[in-house]
């Protein structure tokens, strides 16, 4: 929900996956369509081009038109953040400017994640010259911080650095490590920066130290769930711990899965729709038979696939 | 030298920087100049927009312009390879297909370099669809193994399969990785296969194991000296060695230090010209008192900056 204090957007946000047609370009409906049913079905919140979403896998081209027609489909704008980080400095500009213009909760950012080894100093004057030249007052950048993919972690010092010489403007950062420590050491150290864990699994160890919320791939089917822990959390009810451990189980049964290919055989599983399959290179749809013994997986943790949207 | 054998440019190959003007678009003149100077210098050939290059660092576009500006230069294309691989398909294939028509000596290709975990079988597909998306059969395909950069190693088990689907295509490979017994390897085990060291530092020892040659990022200042250890090699000058532990010590001096920013201090120190200490993010322009330790380390083994051109 919006905090009625800083007026940005916490709780769930799934980062969503991207639906694709048999030759692989976006199927545009059916990622907003799905977008919806999430925001419905227990999401505050869409992420749409993260890593889930495979948002690398698509040109800069393909990128913006996909934005242009999500932001002409009438999908509630102010709930939905926009994954924007490029290798190149004038990709991660140009889709920073379309995030903060098309009126989205703001761009998430990765760092450039082509070299490794790059110093805090690099680091801050990479994203001081892509918000200058963003140049958008209103603009509420959030970090993405997945040093498995990207190579290039945010320090704490660096976030630091970012946040007194961006005030209002670099305000939150999602951490995908896995590394609880780590977010609930960034909860503590920047209070009203927004801490959104990067699994469910966290949601409610963040929520309980300052943080707001969580962005996650597997909350493409776990949201319902993830949205009654965040509510009982609101609520003070004191059955949240429990929820919280149902929906750790449930996160539990993507470990050592790849997020992209088991989250669109779900998905085609449960709409009846293969085309849910379709992946960019380098993933490959899952094998029949690896289906089969991950909806077991799931079910074994009491989920059933009915429950999603056809 | 081109192999009378297979008629593939072996050698001797910069890992060629890329000269930016000071809004830090690409100085093509500058650029082709420097490769030019390489060329002459005892470079068989010179690699554009590799790693060196700072090519993740430019738009599709900047980079397709730049070929096409190249291509248009004067510069032997018979001596170019150029670096193509991207994180999205349609880039690739266009970099890729552009590579190939302007006469290069064909694309070195990067897997896709954000995801990582992936399969050899993903791998494969990766590159079988980008092989048969481009469709040129004149197409000579160089793999680029840097996986302290693109977290995606090539294994030998993929190459095996990438050169029996596509014989006389996928030709050669840069083995960066810094992994010796690795280069060596696949010198034994693919025979007619290019393998080119990512070190200088190996190039004897590659040539020995039926390699053909490096392409490496210090190249770009130590081309005199590997120039003549190639040549002695081939003209089986029993100074070989003593010249190549020449070469090695000269390439030793960089370690530790990142090849972009320490490579251009060097150019700007020796041409006088500012503009080569340009720099596209994440990288920033050497320090000066790291500049001038860096050129007392180059003194202490023996090389003379007033050597390079201006």
């Amino acid at each position: 929900m919006r905090d009625p204090k800083t007026g940005r957007m916490n709780g769930v946000f799934a980062a969503g996956l991207t639906m694709l047609n048999d030759d692989l370009s976006i199927d545009v409906a059916g990622t907003v369509a799905h977008s919806r049913w999430m925001l419905s079905n227990g999401c505050d919140g869409v992420l749409l081009l993260g890593t889930t979403g495979e948002a690398n896998s698509f040109s800069l081209k393909e990128r913006l038109d996909f934005l242009d027609r999500v932001a002409a489909s009438g999908l509630p704008l102010d709930r939905v953040m926009i994954g924007t980080g490029c290798c190149a400095e004038p990709d991660t500009v140009a889709l920073t400017k379309l995030a903060v213009q098309m009126g989205s909760v703001g761009p998430l950012a990765l760092p450039p994640f082509y070299f490794k080894g790059v110093s805090d100093e690099e680091l801050f004057q990479t994203f001081a010259r892509v918000i200058d030249k963003v140049n958008e007052p209103k603009m509420r950048l959030y970090l993405y911080h997945i040093p498995q993919m990207s190579g290039v972690p945010f320090s704490h010092a660096v976030i630091e650095r970012l946040i007194r010489a961006y005030p209002g403007i670099v305000v939150g950062l999602k951490d995908s490590s896995g590394d609880r420590a780590n977010m609930l050491a960034m909860c503590e150290k920047f209070p009203g920066f927004d801490v959104f864990s990067g699994s469910e699994a966290f949601l409610l160890d963040v929520l309980r130290k300052g943080g707001v919320g969580t962005i996650s791939a597997s909350v493409n089917v776990t949201c319902p769930l993830a949205g009654r822990v965040y509510k009982a959390w609101r609520e003070n009810d004191p059955a949240v711990d429990k929820l919280q451990t149902d929906l750790t189980a449930l996160r539990g049964a993507f470990q050592g899965y790849g997020f992209q290919s088991t989250l669109k055989e779900i998905l085609a599983r449960s709409s009846g729709n293969p085309r849910w399959r379709n992946t960019r290179p380098p993933f490959l749809p899952m094998k029949p038979a690896d289906g089969d013994a991950f909806m077991h997986k799931l079910s074994d943790v009491g989920f059933e696939v009915q429950r999603l949207a056809a």
